[in-house]
């Protein structure tokens, strides 16, 4: 199959271009020193809190919600898991928002700006992202990840694996499917990518989820490029 | 007023960012020596097309045309001033489709790159532009414009100076309208953000419209900055 037509490249964003369960711990225990609560592992606040994120999504995936915002899925989350954790009583409202921008300032892996900038150089690179537009873009500011656009769920109004949030970027494009690559660490987002007839890379982040990770250790299927680091898309595109 | 809160900078960018003028004269000399076309005053066309884009966008602005992309009111006027330039014939519908892509290629003003350069360093940078994402993307690619994200007439379904079109784009951002400036060399595009609570920087232009130039020599009001090229707001912003 002839990579030649891509000309954009979309990326997931947590997990495959940052390291959210990394970003968060570091944040939880810094939060945690300067709060002087002590006792709460903070590896497993970041992997509980993320694990409201698929959950948080699916109605709003499945028509049972109206379009709710991503901020507002993890807000609702970091309620419930401040109450398992025995902390909720620590914080005042400013500061539980606050925290909640945690998920706005993420690291990326080590490889992932370095790929991005040979890519850039080649291609249109944009997140494809279920965050969104604001959270992507204090996030790349930060990180110094050097998107040319940045395609989120506020923008397609719809969150990954609904088709409608594949269809949309690719119509912001102004392309056609197989012009387009979608590049992430989850099989499923790929599968639903080549189902909309999108191109696919697979990077393989099998830390991702640390103790909670069950799926997504290697590709499952023949995607376009397979690769465990950005800048392996670069060499199997040719730049 | 203090400009201290400002985080985020929306460009203007036909006129204010890129020399549609020159670069649609260019293109359009280059396209006559290729067809063997000789006596259309390639200067007037460039000025006439851009003749049709504010008549063009009135109708969707009103509410009396539904939602119409930039790419098919500009393809509406071109297909008027090849008739009126006598040149309608000489074209195939696919050679139309092609200089109607004109708008994608246009160049910056020579202070443009190094401006936004500069800006970058401190701000949040994108176009606030009633251009599309896939026209937005494709020049700036093209020209090494470097934004942060896009923010176009296709995300926000709306074309300046309708007030949704910067509420929206205000809104993507996930800040309060003092916090973002409008940068452009259009009086009356400030005006419009003003009204919605935004700063203003005045980029003076004034032979965006060679001999159709009718306004817009200067500021006509007191915009937070007035300046004559984009570097001048990273002077006036301190960077």
């Amino acid at each position: 199959m002839s990579l030649g037509d891509v000309k954009a490249l979309l990326f997931d964003t947590f997990g495959t271009v940052v390291d959210w369960r990394g970003s968060v711990t570091r944040m939880g225990e810094r939060l945690g020193r300067a709060k002087g609560i002590e006792g709460v592992d903070w590896e497993a606040f970041a992997r509980a809190w993320r694990a409201g994120y698929r959950p948080g999504m699916a109605p709003v995936i499945s028509g049972e919600r109206p379009w709710t915002p991503i901020d507002v899925i993890h807000r609702e989350r970091l309620e419930e898991i401040l109450v398992t954790f025995g902390i909720a009583e620590r914080f005042s409202d400013g500061e539980k928002a606050d925290i909640n921008l945690m998920w706005h300032r993420l690291d990326p892996w080590p490889d992932s700006v370095p790929g991005l900038l040979r890519l850039k150089r080649g291609y249109i690179i944009s997140p494809l992202s279920n965050g969104a537009t604001q959270l992507l873009v204090n996030m790349a500011k930060r990180a110094g990840i050097p998107w040319d656009l940045i395609l989120s769920s506020d923008i397609t109004r719809a969150y990954k694996r609904d088709p409608r949030a594949y269809q949309r970027a690719i119509s912001a494009l102004g392309m056609l499917p197989h012009e387009v690559m979608m590049c992430a660490a989850h099989n499923d987002d790929l599968e639903a990518a080549r189902g909309q007839g999108m191109r696919t890379a697979y990077i393989n982040r099998p830390t991702e989820y640390g103790a909670d990770q069950t799926k997504d250790f290697e590709a499952t299927s023949d995607w376009d490029i397979v690769t465990d680091h950005i800048g392996g898309i670069a060499d199997a595109l040719g730049l």
